[in-house]
């Protein structure tokens, strides 16, 4: 038989095909992905889990005409295989290549950029009044996972569609799943959901009996009310204004493009609810779906994730220091809790919640929520670590700033991702969070250059009266041989001086103090030698060395993993004008300007502060 | 008659009184609140609303053991009035005074600080969850109106207080309004809730008629996952996990008690729907809610509001300059969209909702959406001018980044109450906004400084392909005495030089530049002779004129309305130690702490920012 993909090159294509290829088309699309997901790591659990909603939605809806948004977009490699990417999917997050989630700039089918969760029915609706505007007869579609929809800005955006009637639909793709278990009530009520459609039809049944029949008097007293009760508000989507369809399955794909074309001619806010399984048509994927949501190369015959192992030993992460030594806190500090936004995994929270499981909360993509609850736990007397990766805390900011700071309440925020994240791209760098944080009154803002450093700031967080306290560290491996360590406290507010030298002096904030000490030992084999100073904190910043350092340098190089403009480098500057201090500042970081994908240490190179970029840099100061 | 309210001091007071005597107290406490917010302005509408509801939770529940999280704060004045403070009532939002929002550390009985919406859900949950933790039988009561539960932050709190089945009550108090009218789906399901509450019973009679009945097939065919549906699943907030009861008549104190009392024992989450009327027991407050939201200073027997008439001429609100401004931009651009998360009145967009209904969006209390939402029309062809206050953009700060900026969309933000905004206090401050946006890369930061400049930025902002551009102004009339001016482009970027001078350079941003202008007027008759230049962009910064201030000035002072770490001051300083200048710099502006309530002058000359702050800082300078 002959293949079909290969002469799919763009929607168009696919919409020569009768409705009883479909299904071939998703095996063979099913196979692509596996095929190249097995050598070049991606999302590939979600993408498996949305093939034959992508089809189906390209084979119905005229797109890019029609506008498509995949919220998240973890689910969309079907949807860039079919609109002209299928030959460059295989620079999928590679620098260079295509990013792994829509892009606006990356081709028209993609209308919307996305990467956080719950933008898609807000952005979607924008689109449908902008239609409305034009009168356009133009089909607008946003595509939500059951995880995304616990998010406040998806509820924000529903109960603002179904006020203002849009023209759009709404796919709820229903894995029962975010990246580990999909969180919240809204998760069981969808559970039960197939419930409430017997119900949906039961209530017929009961209406059109009890109409036709006798009980005239139980059927008056109700009355009207009653019945638009009966039909309106049986469903949770219904009562914020939309009509709801479903469950249907979502793997049928002939079933799909059925209920796709009738949902077509229907006027004002629709959702579809259907029932797909993450990880589909491929039986490890399938089996563990956490494992696989981004499993890193496989071989796909046998199933087996390959490892890379690394050259000489290998540090642990970052994440399982936290994990680790939340638990040994939380062993001799009752108070202390862990608080996630469908994180668990991925922060390594999940240790916590394995062994003190009342302790330990993963609280659903609520990231805002997080925070707030966090606030009460806290005004409550407990210490909560909240862990959130640093991109993903823009979105609690405000219960950052008016639930904690201003309240001056005992809250950790373990930022995880803190940097350039590499392979996710520009909406997962975490590398505004030093600014962001900086400029919020009682916050302590810091980051540790090590395991160790880890710990101790950890540690320190939870000491009593702390207030709010960031401590921000990246997606990576540690540098130590063995990242146990006695647990002391770390004076709030010093740095510490690892390195004398002379003329130049480094100042570094976290992990990327390591790439200096490279790069100073580089240095110094060309009789450049500069300090080093690791300033651990960027608020309260270490104003003992500032002065030391602007007394006895004549250049100061800060470097940091993060935005230039606000962060460290900022911060020393405020510092030095403000005392009339006239030694000049080099600043290294992440420039201003969003950051595409790659691997963090192309992209580290590529904004200059890497090993070889700080090295360069003190080698040219005259 | 004796009056009751005298002998209250404390909860424990009220709770001597019989049921019978709560409605006298009510009538007591609202005369009591109209008299005094006669005299001194305030909250009105939401308190005089909620004046059962304080005395029955506080009738009821033993505060503060109990916890009692008023959401927003707008309608606790009876609460304060209550527990302790109704001496102080009278310095309600006066600098000194009692804060005009629950404040943790103002007294035991506000469990939470509040001031921005949608927050006591996801609070109450944290303190509902320690009380378990703690094995404390501790009740847990979140206040919320229905316009804060359009929050996402809401939803997110109900979402995952329904999956914890958390012990808490989840008051709704239902006027059908938030400052504006209520906006969304739920607002219309909240209106047709009493339809639900018929049917409900209506669901039990059939329930039981079928049980004791002869239709067991019908029965039978549905089984238990009917029986679930039906008990379960009639309602949105019952979808999410919480026991629906209501609605009450929240005016009616002793059902109210009555009510609360059976609620008291029942376990899990609950949330109790009551219906109440914004401006209760104050005529012209009924009838006219918005204007009465917080209406000034009036005379309580005529209901005449008491206008303050400025010394000389008045000049316009900033807020009237956008509002008229837009329309008249909107009547040129047909591209133009107002886009606002219910401040239509507060922020003057109003003016266009009414001109152009079509064209003008109030999107209900939904910061986030508002922005994706604009990101979605912006994406579509338009141009949104999106109008936030300063502190609730912190709201929509991931929207700012992930969905506008990243995406270089044409969306306009217009942030009012920029700066220190006075007797609403440390919440409503809206002093971050320059340091959190210019670290976002793509943004075009800018204040004007009076009216005319407001109106060429905006008129700037929506050239063609602008991208992401921020205007920022504060809660105040202008300065100009006619505001209306010829329409033009600002260069980006460009700041203007408003007066040569020497040694001394002052930079201001915004409308705090007339401050400088009234300060060099005093310093000139002493004999100094600052320079003053406006710089209107914060980013990007008028490099011209930071390279010829570092050539001619000996010192350089910076004034904003914002804090002082990672605004202008910390932009030039950026500025300057990178190109090894040697200037130092005195940065006015709000300190590195949360500022309290007062007037906006006196808040001005704490920070020292206001006009003698200015003319103190530079005499000073040696």
């Amino acid at each position: 038989m002959q293949l079909l993909l290969p002469n799919i090159n763009s929607p168009v294509d696919l919409r020569k095909l009768k409705e009883e290829q479909l299904a071939e088309l998703c095996k063979e699309l099913r196979d692509f992905i596996i095929d190249v997901c097995s050598c070049n790591p991606g999302h590939f659990g979600a993408s498996l889990g949305a093939v034959e909603l992508a089809v189906a939605l390209h084979y119905v809806f005229n797109t890019p005409y029609d506008k498509l948004v995949w919220d998240v977009g973890h689910q969309a490699y079907a949807h860039k295989i079919l609109t002209g990417r299928k030959e460059q999917f295989h620079t999928n997050r590679k620098l260079g290549g295509i990013s792994g989630f829509p892009k606006i700039n990356e081709s028209e089918y993609d209308a919307f950029g996305v990467g956080h969760a719950s933008t898609s029915i807000s952005a979607a609706l924008g689109m449908a009044v902008a239609a409305r505007l034009n009168n356009e007869d133009r089909q607008v579609v946003a595509v939500i996972g059951d995880g995304s929809m616990t998010g406040g800005l998806a509820f924000e955006g529903l109960n603002n569609a179904g006020w203002q009637k849009a023209n759009m639909l709404v796919v709820l793709n229903d894995n029962h799943m975010a990246i580990d278990s999909s969180v919240g009530a809204l998760d069981s009520y969808l559970l039960n959901i197939t419930t409430s459609s017997s119900y949906n039809k039961f209530k017929e049944d009961v209406w059109n009996f009890l109409g036709q029949n006798r009980f005239r008097n139980l059927i008056q007293k109700f009355d009207n009310s009653l019945k638009s009760a009966m039909l309106h508000q049986s469903n949770l989507f219904e009562a914020l204004g939309f009509r709801y369809f479903g469950p249907v399955d979502g793997h049928d794909v002939q079933r799909l493009v059925q209920t796709l074309n009738k949902l077509k001619g229907i006027q004002g806010p629709k959702l579809l609810h259907i029932k797909t399984q993450k990880g589909k048509g491929y039986k490890p994927a399938e089996e563990n779906q956490v494992e696989w949501h981004a499993p890193g190369m496989f071989d796909k015959n046998t199933g087996e994730r390959i490892k890379v192992v690394a050259d000489g030993f290998s540090p642990i992460r970052y994440q399982d220091v936290f994990g680790e030594t939340i638990v040994e806190l939380a062993e001799q500090n009752s108070k202390i809790l862990g608080i996630t936004p469908a994180m668990a995994t991925g922060s390594s929270l999940n240790i916590m919640m394995e062994k003190m499981p009342d302790r330990a909360f993963d609280v659903g993509i609520a990231e805002a929520h997080a925070v707030t609850f966090s606030a009460g736990l806290a005004a409550a007397g407990y210490q909560p670590f909240c862990n959130i990766y640093s991109s993903f805390m823009q979105r609690a900011y405000d219960s950052v700033i008016h639930d904690v700071a201003l309240q001056n309440l005992n809250v950790t925020f373990c930022l995880d991702r803190g940097g350039l994240v590499g392979e996710d791209g520009a909406t997962h760098h975490g590398v505004f969070d030093l600014a962001y944080f900086r400029c919020i009154p009682n916050m302590i803002v810091s980051a540790p250059m090590n395991e160790h450093e880890l710990r101790k700031l950890m540690f320190t967080a939870q000491q009593p009266n702390m207030g709010p306290f960031s401590i921000r560290y990246p997606r990576c491996n540690g540098v130590l041989a063995d990242w146990r360590c006695q647990l002391e406290t770390i004076p709030i507010g010093k740095g510490r001086k690892l390195k004398d030298g002379e003329k130049i002096a480094i100042l570094t904030i976290g992990h990327v103090g390591n790439f200096a000490v490279n790069a100073i030992e580089r240095l110094n084999a060309e009789n450049i030698f500069p300090a080093h100073y690791d300033i651990r904190f960027v608020k309260p910043i270490d104003e003992e060395i500032l002065h030391e350092i602007s007394k006895s340098f004549s250049v100061v190089v800060t470097v940091e993993d993060g935005t230039v403009v606000g962060g460290l480098g900022s911060a020393v500057s405020e510092f030095f004008t403000q005392h009339s201090y006239t030694v000049p500042i080099i600043m290294l970081g992440v420039p201003d300007c969003f950051i595409e994908h790659g691997k963090p240490i192309e992209l580290q190179e590529e904004c200059g502060f890497d090993e070889y970029g700080i090295y360069n840099a003190l080698k040219n100061i005259k």
